[in-house]
């Protein structure tokens, strides 16, 4: 690299430069879960020694990583057909866990037929690069807050593209309304939104979409096992399921594994399994992966009590936040970002909890989120219990004193 | 999808229909391995029944995926830490296995650093796709036969495209020349091309790379774990490692897992892993999944024996095929391709081989090779012993002869 003409490594020092100028520089920490013990963890630290830290950021939103019918489900399958599937999709790497899997997707979604991806990133990119092929003059309506995958998936397509704002019906029918009516349309959005804990009005939209005749794909990554009579995700929960074309979820979150899927009538879900460069040509999940996920969603689509000790456990953190003053987003999802508003002392407070508080809350900042909307992402599990609370509530007293920050006066 | 203005049904079934008329509609096979008896696994047929048979098509390699090291590594990094990680490396996703496996992968190719993605796919992708972001002005010249994944990744970048005839220095050097000495360029090439089964000129490249001041970057999926005194792919066993700008390799083939990754400097690494959006917004791959990789490295660092077992197999397999006048690729890899030249023909071998003999070799049809080359593709593996040689022979003689196949006259 040194002896070339052209000075590559100044090019990717560069790089490397503008992303620490920009405060995104990413130093990961490394931790190992424990088992049994989740959300505690211990943490490496640069310094080769150990500390004892709870994750209050996992998207494990559930524990189910840790739960002994998903683990011994994986472990089972690993005994009975080994680790990796060693081929494609269509080259010897489709299993009967991968076939089932998909089957019970299908149902949890009341769709036809179900596709597993790799990740659900890649069910994103790869489902939505592929749908301006099929669906020639395609223009996708894309919310503006929508993932990174999405996105990716979006600019893969090379259509044209429609940004309309977020969550805003309005926006969204004055732009549905300037595209010709006979010209194929496709709105993708989101059901949760994960860093501001919003929902999308999935009804209004879907009222949109017919009367401007436009297919729907909703993204469920931070919904499916979580919300719904089932863990179908708030598609589900509103019985909405069958008035959305697509639904993309994940097998990482929720469900404690790692993965990702659509669900869909057969005829889509067949032609995306032939077409998407992104699912044909690349070695499939491991046959233990998919009996995990297999297991996790119908653990989860038969115990909701799981569902309503996730939520009580998120409305005990918000009303311990509320009572304390916080600025927070008291939304309505199990999602808990508290605010900081300022990237130098949003990094600064989340090294403070871990290193004095063993407390583990990423610092979440552009571009993950807009600048001056900086904050740390609380993420609140069934195991997050009253001792952990109080933890965390006594720790963030003393913080937010040391760093000045703000709390209201509550009576 | 039927109540709208568009026929949205009609655009789907358009598209499979498509596929289908270019002789390309895949069934995926449902199988199921079993772990300590690969390459025997179970076929699960449309009808219900099931069937035995041996796998003859697997990118399992060497069999790693049921190392009984490697099971164990996974099984118990399971019992430790749980089954998925639960965040992106960013966000509670960096786990100790992580950490290890990624000084391993840059220790395998004796590199600064490497960065573990979620598939070989992904690396490919996600690091050519953020090159031009980070080398302002980039031209990519790349091999014709680069994988889909490769093609994916330049797409994405956006930037401008140079094809180069496969393994063509010639023309390389010929479209090199063409480009401003001052132009940042990157030649992206393979080390073994998995359909064809033959190795690039890497030397020679690497020395064009120097006179017109490329960068170089190869796809070692199908060589790493196989090649070279540790395993360190085609250009360790050529002693070039260091000559390489970016080795971008896969933990699904031989390590017998799931994965990808990248090894280079650490200005390049730092680099991708802070701007490549496939990297930076999914679920790291599980710590078990780590686990497993690190010691599917680590064992076939340290045993050679295990790929000249591999190479022998391969030998055997192509001895036996020129022995009987087969027209089949007689490379220098572990990958044998076994000609038939035309679509129907290759598809109804495959389903008389896997019906009539339990023989699981996949038909390898257009768009995965040119039309008129179509073939089958055999990968011996350690496991594949005499009597499944013989089996395999004697299946082929029948059918041979029953599709009217011609074999040279073997003095
Ligand atoms: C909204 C959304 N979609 C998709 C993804 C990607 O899912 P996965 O982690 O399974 O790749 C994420 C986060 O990782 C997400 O937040
Ligand atoms: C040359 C090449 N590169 C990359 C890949 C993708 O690797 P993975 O299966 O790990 O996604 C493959 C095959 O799958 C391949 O053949």
């Amino acid at each position: 690299m040194e002896t070339k003409a052209v000075n590559y490594r100044a090019a990717f020092e560069a790089a490397v430069e503008t992303v620490r100028e920009e405060g995104r520089y990413r130093i990961f920490r490394d931790i190992r879960r424990k088992a049994g013990a989740f959300p505690r963890a211990t943490w490496f630290k640069d310094d080769k020694s150990e500390q004892n830290i709870t994750v209050w950021c996992s998207n494990d939103y559930l524990g189910m990583g840790q739960n002994p019918c998903v683990v011994e489900a994986v472990k089972s399958a690993v005994d009975a057909a080994g680790t990796g599937s060693g081929g494609t999709r269509n080259i010897s790497g489709t299993t009967r866990y991968h076939v089932q899997l998909e089957a019970e997707l299908a149902d949890l979604h009341d769709k036809d037929a179900a596709l597993v991806l790799t990740s659900g990133y890649v069910a994103n990119e790869a489902t939505l690069g592929v749908m301006s092929k099929i669906l020639p003059g395609l223009v996708i309506l894309s919310d503006e807050m929508n993932h990174a995958s999405m996105i990716s998936g979006i600019q893969r397509a090379r259509c044209e593209k429609v940004i309309f704002k977020h969550n805003d019906l309005a926006d969204l029918e004055a732009k549905l309304k300037k595209i010709p009516a006979d010209q194929p349309k496709l709105i993708a959005f989101e059901s949760v939104y994960s860093m501001d804990a919003d929902i999308a009005p999935i009804e209004q939209i879907c009222d949109l979409a017919d009367k401007y005749g436009a297919l729907t794909y909703i993204d469920e990554v931070h919904a499916v096992g979580m919300y719904g009579p089932h863990g179908g995700g708030v598609a589900e929960e509103r019985g909405l399921m069958d008035r959305i074309d697509i639904i993309q979820g994940t097998l990482a979150k929720a469900y404690g594994m790692v993965g990702g899927y659509i669900a869909a009538d057969s005829v889509i879900i067949d032609a995306v399994r032939s077409t998407a460069s992104g699912f044909i040509f690349t070695t499939s999940i491991p046959p233990s992966t998919a009996a995990g996920a297999l297991r996790s969603v119908k653990v989860l689509k038969q115990t909701p009590e799981k569902r309503e000790q996730h939520q009580e456990r998120a409305n005990e953190l918000k009303s311990r936040l509320r009572a304390g003053g916080y600025n927070f987003i008291d939304g309505d999802t199990h999602i808990v970002p508290l605010m900081v508003g300022d990237p130098v002392k949003c990094q600064a407070i989340s090294d403070t909890l871990i290193n004095d508080y063993g407390i583990y809350a990423q610092a979440i900042n552009y571009p993950t989120v807009p600048r001056g909307t900086e904050r740390l992402r609380f993420t609140p599990s069934p195991f997050h219990d009253d001792i952990m609370m109080d933890e965390l509530m006594s720790a963030l007293e003393t913080v937010w004193a040391e760093y000045g920050l703000k709390r209201e006066k509550v009576a």
